[in-house]
């Protein structure tokens, strides 16, 4: 958050053990409680979850002169070993990683240090690889597959990496429509910085209250308005990179044929090969005028059918995202219009931003009506957008009930994109039966390409007992599924740990070597996020 | 070429030390020939150039059995080591290449190897390594950047691996709007096995008529319709490769979170990692209407104005371009106009394929008159089109009159751009002037992007004598100029060994070492295409 002087507060609030804002808990709207039951079966509340003073992780593997060390680089006031520190710092935000913490024994990394600036992360990380301490970076701490596990690998102990310090907008070109922002700036304070100025990034993931920029571009981030301003590794134009054994600057013009794009070896990277310290992105002005319109569809095919018309087409909407029939059901129950004419069938939504709205609007309109579909009028566009940021705090309140929720996503070929959907559905619906619970599967198509789209899944299922570990059961035959459905095991959540057991399947056994021999270049030692993207060597 | 049957005929005529077809050769307009003079001084007519059954080659350094080894994979009528293929093998158009092969004594590679399958490159690529020969793969052989020269490294001797038996579309994905290509199909080739199904892929370099899908990829290469069909590295959905130590097959969806994007590290790689086999590309329905517009500018810098707000709209023309004051003039010259009341300023062309035509040039013309520019109908930009992929011709018509001709091109921001059209400039003009010649400068903007565009330079000079040496020096400060202004030291033609000596300037000495991390992994004993992108290693 930017205070009254234009300086970024260091902490937006983030509930420890949860999502967001506490103050924005959200009690599930009655007619979902309503519907539970009936869905899954009977559930038991579970019981109360531990409070932070009450957690208990290991003592810091850290000695005196190691904080002394890090002390004398970012201030002794930014390296940080208190409890709630090291557990805030713990995980990312997948349903694992807060069932992990209403547990009273968690794991959680020897220290936080705080890094003010490239060359603090510089310095950093030759000290990490001095003392034999691997380094995990830290954004917004949103991830949810597993990139911020406190692992240490073959390392003496494990050092959060807080990149919020570096925040703000370094340089702002209004004549190439670029600007330069520090690592650690989040979503808002990166759209206060710009907006201020008359310009909009316009990457708005779902995470966008918290993460940073720098997570974004290292995750391979897409977000709402994929449709109008693309994915963010499309956005960006340069990078800046600090690794144990050299720096980067990298992104001289924005299309270049000087060997490979090596700013797209660190988007996805993850951290493994270094820390991105700064990401120059394209920006376009703030969009004076801003229109929804929602649409119905038979079913999920005919609405897909819709969106890749459009697709095909471009120049469409900003947004466009296609729910399937659970998933259009229960957004109803939501908002309360459960049992409307519009509930049955599948809901597609659009907003347009910008410029030629009325010419975009009445293309779409005549490519989703080839498909089969009728508007339905603006009103849950604009629920959508409203509530567009919220989905994690009602996953929250359904754990608090007792009831699992998860989300996972995917992508692949518009001619595939049905069987996809399949065979992860059947892996759920299967998974869950196998391990004695019902389970409620909707899915939606939210990022759309010429030639295919993203496939995201949420899944609310009765999970009597140990949910963790059926859902690690479940989660593993559903990425089992994708690979044999020739789909991407991550379309925008990225690899983390949860998916680098099934990253070789994707990009075969030389992709992996082609990872490995980066690091081994960059990384020698293997202090940087051991074990994520790709799984430790015992070697 | 197709055959009536279907089949792709091996070999499209390409004159062997010259551009293209020579039933094509163009005499210089009688107007050029008239300016030449004024612009230039007195030139001198060069002796005749060397004949193709008199060049010297040296002796194939390749044993009959390394031959066997190779005819045994693709057939001893595919391993070639006569004379004119060894020749026509022997390097790319650059004008330095065509300057070498005008004389009696040339450089060569050992024997020519034509692969008809992945299986065979693969196989072919286990022979080089145990035979210890260094292989060049060879699509059309149009590079510009001396990626193509017979440099053996130090192996024992060196192999042309030509890929254009390799020709086909391999599946087209009609509902994807996807097409699977082998790596050695020709464009012209690719445009009539896709528009036999209604498609089209839509990237027309000048080299398009020679130039192989491969080597496109190969070469992160860029087309004319780039304004609205992108390079050819955004058309790329997918990769299939063969290295010396294992295969890749990537591109599972159209956005991927899955780990760095690896497709990315084989774009602009130019052989040193490995070879391309086929490339997945994104098809549109061919178009049925092309609507063209030109227009004046008072200058260069308000032309370029324009693009920008064109570019950062989105939107636009399928095609946009600049000429500056000097290309305009000759422009007009060569269609016999000089001295029309366009001779004055900088014209811009613009061409519309697709839907929307109407819209997007009324929205064109408003944001190109905001920046001065005034409509001159349709015939310039008619003209450019039908010319368009005769420039090397006229290459080598003021070649043979004495003239040298030479094009490069860089890249970078719109902030930046008259700063870096102003250096290379003057490198190009006191670089000429140092060699005691005359030069007559013409820059164009033919690429754009919302934060930039690309510049491509033509010099003409009146290099009296060893021009080979002399554009050398001309050209080394010319790239020293671009990297100290900030541009790239290549938009489209690649690295080459040509530029590579200025990559470490642009990407760093850790963006090198990355570099060699992978081609030691994958081509660890370096037979691929020695010193192309990076620079030969002592060790």
């Amino acid at each position: 958050m930017i205070d009254e002087d234009g300086r970024v507060a260091e902490d937006a609030p983030m509930r420890w053990n949860g999502w967001g804002d506490p103050a924005k808990e959200k009690d599930l709207p009655r007619a979902v409680r309503t519907l539970l039951p009936l869905l899954l079966g009977r559930i038991r509340r579970p019981g109360p979850a531990v409070l932070l003073p009450d957690v208990v992780v290991p003592a810091s593997a850290l000695t005196a002169e190691d904080l002394a060390a890090f002390g004398a680089v970012v201030g002794a006031e930014h390296v940080d070993v208190s409890l709630e520190s090291r557990v805030r710092h713990a995980g990312g935000r997948s349903t694992p990683d807060l069932l992990r913490r209403r547990t009273a024994h968690q794991d959680a990394p020897d220290a936080i240090v705080r890094a003010g600036s490239h060359a603090d992360v510089v310095a950093c990380l030759t000290i990490a690889v001095e003392r034999d301490l691997a380094v995990i970076p830290f954004g917004g701490g949103t991830s949810v597959v597993g990139a911020l596990d406190p692992e240490r690998g073959r390392h003496r102990g494990v050092v959060s990496l807080d990149l919020r310090r570096m925040s703000g907008l370094i340089a702002l070109d209004e004549i190439s429509g670029e600007a330069t922002l520090a690592a650690g700036t989040t979503g808002p304070d990166a759209e206060a910085l710009l907006g201020a100025r008359g310009y909009e990034l316009g990457h708005y993931p779902q995470s966008f209250r918290y993460a940073t920029i720098g997570g974004f571009a290292a995750a391979r981030s897409s977000g709402q308005n994929s449709a109008g301003y693309g994915r963010f590794e499309t956005m960006v134009t340069g990078i800046r990179v600090a690794t144990p054994t050299g720096e980067l600057d990298l992104g001289r013009s924005p299309g270049s044929a000087a060997g490979p794009d090596l700013v797209r070896v660190f988007l996805g990277s993850e951290g493994i090969f270094g820390v991105i310290t700064e990401v120059r992105v394209r920006v376009h002005p703030v969009p004076r005028e801003r229109v929804f319109e929602a649409w119905t569809f038979r079913d999920f095919a005919s609405g897909a059918d819709g969106l890749r018309r459009v697709a095909q087409h471009g120049g469409g909407p900003t947004v466009i995202r296609l729910s399937d029939e659970a998933e259009t059901a229960v957004s109803l129950a939501q908002v309360g219009k459960i049992g409307r004419l519009l509930a049955k069938g599948a809901s597609v939504i659009t907003v347009y931003e910008g410029d030629g709205i009325a010419e975009r609007r009445a293309r779409t309109a005549e490519l989703l009506e080839q498909s089969g579909g009728t508007s339905s009028g603006q009103g849950a566009a604009e629920d959508w957008l409203e509530g567009r940021f919220d989905g994690p705090y009602l996953r929250d309140s359904l754990l608090d009930a007792g009831v699992f929720c998860e989300t996972l996503e995917t992508g692949t070929t518009w001619s595939n994109l049905q069987g996809l959907r399949d065979a992860v559905e059947r892996a759920l619906r299967e998974g869950f039966a196998g391990e004695g619970a019902k389970s409620y599967i909707m899915c939606h198509v939210s990022h759309v390409y010429p030639t295919g789209g993203s496939l995201y899944f949420t899944v609310l299922a009765g999970l009597r007992s140990e949910p963790l570990e059926a859902w690690q059961r479940v989660k593993s035959a559903v990425n089992d599924a994708i690979i044999a459905a020739g789909g991407t095991i991550s379309h925008h959540h990225a690899v983390g740990r949860d998916h680098a057991g099934w990253l070789e399947q994707e990009i075969g056994e030389t992709g992996v070597r082609i990872l490995r021999a980066i690091k081994r270049e960059l990384d020698p030692t293997g202090i940087l996020n051991p074990g994520a993207v790709i799984a430790e060597q015992d070697s």
